[in-house]
């Protein structure tokens, strides 16, 4: 048994993080998916809460075909305690796929392994730009699985990010 | 749609909340698992993390047959606010299943929906007995789903709670 | 411009907290009135919200014709920064009115001037024993200002109070 | 009764809250005022304790002739939760004024009637700009209520202000 | 190089703990001296801050001939983030020294080594014996280093204990 | 017995700090360093953790021929509690040694001696340019004591620095 470990804001989940995903389940038996700052959300750069976004990666994920957990994990602003407490909110893994400078490296002092999947990633693609995208009216839903779409309409998101996004 | 949301704090995951979950899953197309106390462990009413409470609950529900999401709650020590930190943690819910009086009145203030799986529940079984049993080394595993004897197994967890029952 | 300051917890307010505010208002120009622990309730010994005590408080003194402020006070959890956090919420006062030992205590180590009001209050009144009175369906609503009354069935109170302190 | 609810940080209270406020005296029978980030202060953008604002609030509001509360409101720091928590620590409201996005946001999703007075407001005045007179020793007191000025003076308000408004 | 850390809440430092840490300062290089709950005072359990317990263990070991560092280390309230609260408060340790259950499984879970220290401290020895002394006025200098003694008198410290152990 | 109070980053310690604190040994008897953001690490901006400064003051300090104590001081948050905050977590002290304006002024406001050491500081240092240096390669071991250049090589702090400065 191998589990691997995956963690993201997913603001919103995008065909980036899907693809991602979907290379990580060929290498392990199970994924364990951390919504980071899960705390955090009605915010221009974190608009969305963690049950939404625990929405949005569950239902793009049903067809995975390799079994998978989605835990939000809040902030504890104490770096030197982060990967334990991930650890402590998540079933035990092997090893972390992250791109993540700051993961990367907190990992790496845990002596966990660590593989970045970055080649997969945000060629094209990141939450900031498609969260740019919704506010100003451009094409997004492209980039985003189609349950996403779904998802964010049942919770009228992006008018939430426009009205969030507004100057006082 | 039909979503209900049960929560617990699951010291160990036992037979009685597998037998709530069984019945709420013929009422309900979605369950929606909160557990409770999520940050805390490695106390003698507490042993277990969150994320060995993910495994315990995942792995025992496997053939449920009804679509499941496992929540760790972290305690937000403000019961005023505690039922739209529920909210913000998981996917939107329609009902809520509880029989703890104060989780009854914080729902009911807010005027959602609950209703009490009482009778399932606790007839024989309670957490508290289970742990006593295990630091007593009297009989425990007929108690809990197979899977839940195999994870504490794993994470060594009866020892652990032995231990930290012990006096200084 | 003489300015005192009474901390309590309010749970409920009653007769006896009147009592000592109407003595304090004949030795001060202004009153400051604390509510501790403001972000508690719905616990057994702490049932109401702090906006619920603010305004059984701010009616009960609607004719008390000395001029007050009625500030909610969170709880810090550090002792020795807690004179510091009410001098931060509360506009300026020059003494303080307190029989809690360990307010008492906060306060000379932080060279302000206590008063005890002790004898003005609590001889027959306390908010543990009201409390138990509500539970327990006996006569309490003589121990309270008429306002008490009005605020605590207009929020449905005492059914909370009875809900949340039953057994799980 | 119709309770209306009014936030702001009031860095200082100025003339535009003073006019909001009286606009809004005509509308409701009694207005909380929540003090927002009440637990901040001695920084550049808020400069002053909760309790020092409470001080200009009530004074610049004593002949309004409308009752008010004022409480201060800490940062919850979880946007989802902290319409629930401006609850807690108030009385009840009817409905909210607000012109600040986020503010109007949060409540309408909470279902909560939100008018924004922003005609009435801002069109000279900001907290920013009177912070910025008051560093650079430029005219300022027009712009606030003359107890504002007093309470300033009283706390050596611009004094404060100019030292921590310094490059280390 | 070969450092040892020891954690105590020392309320107060008594003859115990000195007898403790000489025998370490024999087994290690360097000792590392965590003081726990460092947050917490005013209160019967824990009546001194972090800062006089600071000051009566660097004092009452200024003879030690081994040196050492004096941590206060803050309650993280997570006991699966501990360890790595506590590690990343000091200078890196090779074992740990407790007797105390839960630090025991901690460092275990850690995998860091612990030795038990219990023989030599403790016989007749424990905070919460010299606390009730000092309440009820039985002898306990005797318990304590001499300069000890001399930091209570400057603090007027059982003064302050005893006043926070009377009964409201 | 005069004891004086100097607070900073230490991000890292360098020959500035070791520059004032040679000044104040000369001044007072004994030296309370507080390391504060005590609970941050693994950023750019604070790269290192507590215990790690803990041991680049105590090591480049080991000369000074002055009795020093080396304490972490966590964020409090809140600036009206910061004095407060300090002394709980230090051993008494009569004056405090800063030149930064924030510092000044809550010590100030606490009515706490405060004098500026400005003059011997940060003429050609800063924490900030020396973490620029260790990011882009440039020379900066002889900004600093040499046991910190030692402690920065034990723990590879230099990598560590560079890894966490990297772009996402």
């Amino acid at each position: 048994m191998r589990r691997g470990f995956y963690i993201g804001r997913f603001q919103p989940y995008h065909n980036g993080h899907q693809s991602v995903l979907e290379h990580i389940s060929r290498e392990v038996d199970e994924i364990v998916i951390g919504i980071g700052s899960a705390q955090i959300s009605h915010l221009p750069d974190n608009p969305f809460t963690a049950g939404e976004r625990v929405l949005m990666i569950t239902r793009a994920l049903a067809s995975l075909g390799c079994p998978f957990y989605v835990i939000p994990i809040e902030d504890i602003l104490r770096n030197a305690l982060w990967v334990a407490h991930v650890q402590a909110m998540t079933p035990p893994f092997d090893l972390c796929y992250s791109s993540n400078p700051l993961v990367m490296q907190l990992f790496k002092e845990a002596e966990i392994t660590v593989q970045s999947p970055a080649m997969y990633e945000r060629e094209t693609l990141s939450g900031t730009a498609i969260r740019s995208r919704m506010i100003n009216g451009e094409p997004w839903k492209n980039l985003v699985p189609p349950v996403v779409v779904q998802v964010l309409d049942e919770i009228d998101g992006v008018e939430r990010l426009r009205q969030i996004s507004q100057k006082d």
